[in-house]
């Protein structure tokens, strides 16, 4: 596996690469690689001749009094996990190469970035759209592949990439979780032992969503009381939203058809998110 | 020549081409081509294999209130004048093929598109930057060819275009003329005959300039007032600015060195811009 810092050295990689007929998948990720990121990469590398996995910690895409500063980063053991899952190229640049001085252009997608995340995270998803634009730009990649647990984050780029015409391909890969079913996430490694063993709500809340819709539920405002009533078990977490919206617009959605299903919960200071997309 | 209107066929096209290793030149325009816009075209033939020429009025680069209506159109006679100039391919999609229902994402360039046309036209930059990136996407092209008349959207969409990374050089190209100096622009259609006359002032400011800089001139305002006492003398005219900026950030400059000097002036409701870029 080559580990590249350089945009240029990359691109002149991935374009002599192109040219000589293969396929590049490209995986972006912030790092701190979880089993969720390696079945990503793997999926990657079932799907092309050369997989491109980036380790960057966006500056843009957190806000003030986010966890910029803090999020966990270990490059070594990214870059033994990227390789054994099947990576070709680590792509991990600093701030500088990305940002350098004199950079102006920002990607925005409107109105999907407003609810759920959006609403508490303003600006967010201008930096996802960015850098995410960038990555794609200089991989060349035919394909992308995304996790579900930032299932916002997907649909928001399935956009851009349509509205702007950029030629290659998303791909929505399933949530990974630990045996209790709690989703992995980097941040998973900040909670405290009593807030690790109450963060198994999120996924109950869901199975319970989905237990309510089979059993024929359709009315939104039923489900999420339900989800409401499992999370608040939970001393320990906090809700920030719980939500059921329309797929396409990422709006409210007030009965069950396609949805995308959603929580943010707090525990403490860390912010954990789930979803489950449904269809009846 | 090729006219398409479909995204679709262009890209499926132009991506045919290109993986045979042809290099692809791209002339964005609005249409209701003049010398200005054949001269880009003969360029980018020259130093391409196949040139794409758009004709698209583009409604997200306009204000309320401003001519988007009444931009004047003559499809026809641009494909005579494209094709004759040498262009493969005349892209001229509906609006609808390029902002279809649903339609969310915006690329903004912050900083240089504050000072000069952005000034009297906000949004309009970020319209021109957003369907120059879809067009530089859907070509997939090597190179792009913009008219120096419009110098800030040059600096602006090389700014994208380098923020963005994307696999393109653009090129600036010499202002195209009428015998009495005035730039060739589509909008000189709406001039009355005497505003046409006096239209000469705007390239009459910018010889004024050069002159008093050739002569050792090296005060910005000493300048602007020698180009604003030239263009008062058109009782037709009102001056909108007269601006000498720095060629990278677009802001004022106090002092000559390298620069863009620039004026917008309006005739009744038509509003006329002209430049030159200097460097002492």
């Amino acid at each position: 596996m080559k580990i590249l810092k350089n945009i240029n050295e990359t691109v002149k990689f991935l374009r002599t690469e192109k040219m000589s007929g293969k396929s590049i998948g490209i995986v972006p990720t912030m790092g701190y690689l979880h089993e969720g990121h390696l079945s990503l990469i793997q999926t990657a590398k079932k799907n092309n001749d050369i997989v491109i996995v980036s380790v960057f910690v966006n500056p843009t895409q957190f806000g003030p009094g986010e966890d910029l500063d803090k999020y966990p980063r270990d490059l070594e053991q990214d870059c033994i996990k990227a390789e054994s899952a099947g990576a070709d190229i680590l792509f991990c640049p600093s701030a500088s190469e990305i940002y350098p001085d004199g950079y102006h252009t920002y990607v925005s997608v409107e109105k999907l970035g407003d609810n759920l995340c959006g609403n508490s995270r303003p600006g967010h998803f201008r930096g996802v759209a960015t850098i995410v634009a960038k990555l794609f730009n200089i991989s060349g990649a035919d394909n992308a592949y995304f996790g579900q647990k930032d299932a916002q984050q997907f649909f928001i780029l399935r956009r851009m990439a349509a509205d702007l015409n950029m030629d290659i391909r998303l791909h929505i890969c399933p949530i990974i979780r630990e045996p209790d079913g709690l989703a992995m996430s980097s941040r998973n490694v900040y909670l405290t032992r009593d807030q690790r063993r109450e963060a198994v709500i999120l996924s109950e809340a869901l199975a319970g969503a989905k237990a309510l819709i089979e059993a024929g539920e359709r009315n939104a405002a039923v489900v999420i009381s339900e989800m409401n009533k499992i999370v608040n078990k939970s001393e320990l977490a906090k809700v920030e939203y719980i939500k059921v919206v329309d797929t396409e617009t990422l709006s409210d959605a007030e009965y069950i058809d396609k949805n995308l299903i959603a929580l943010a919960v707090c525990f403490g200071s860390t912010r954990l998110i789930d979803n489950i997309i449904i269809e009846v």
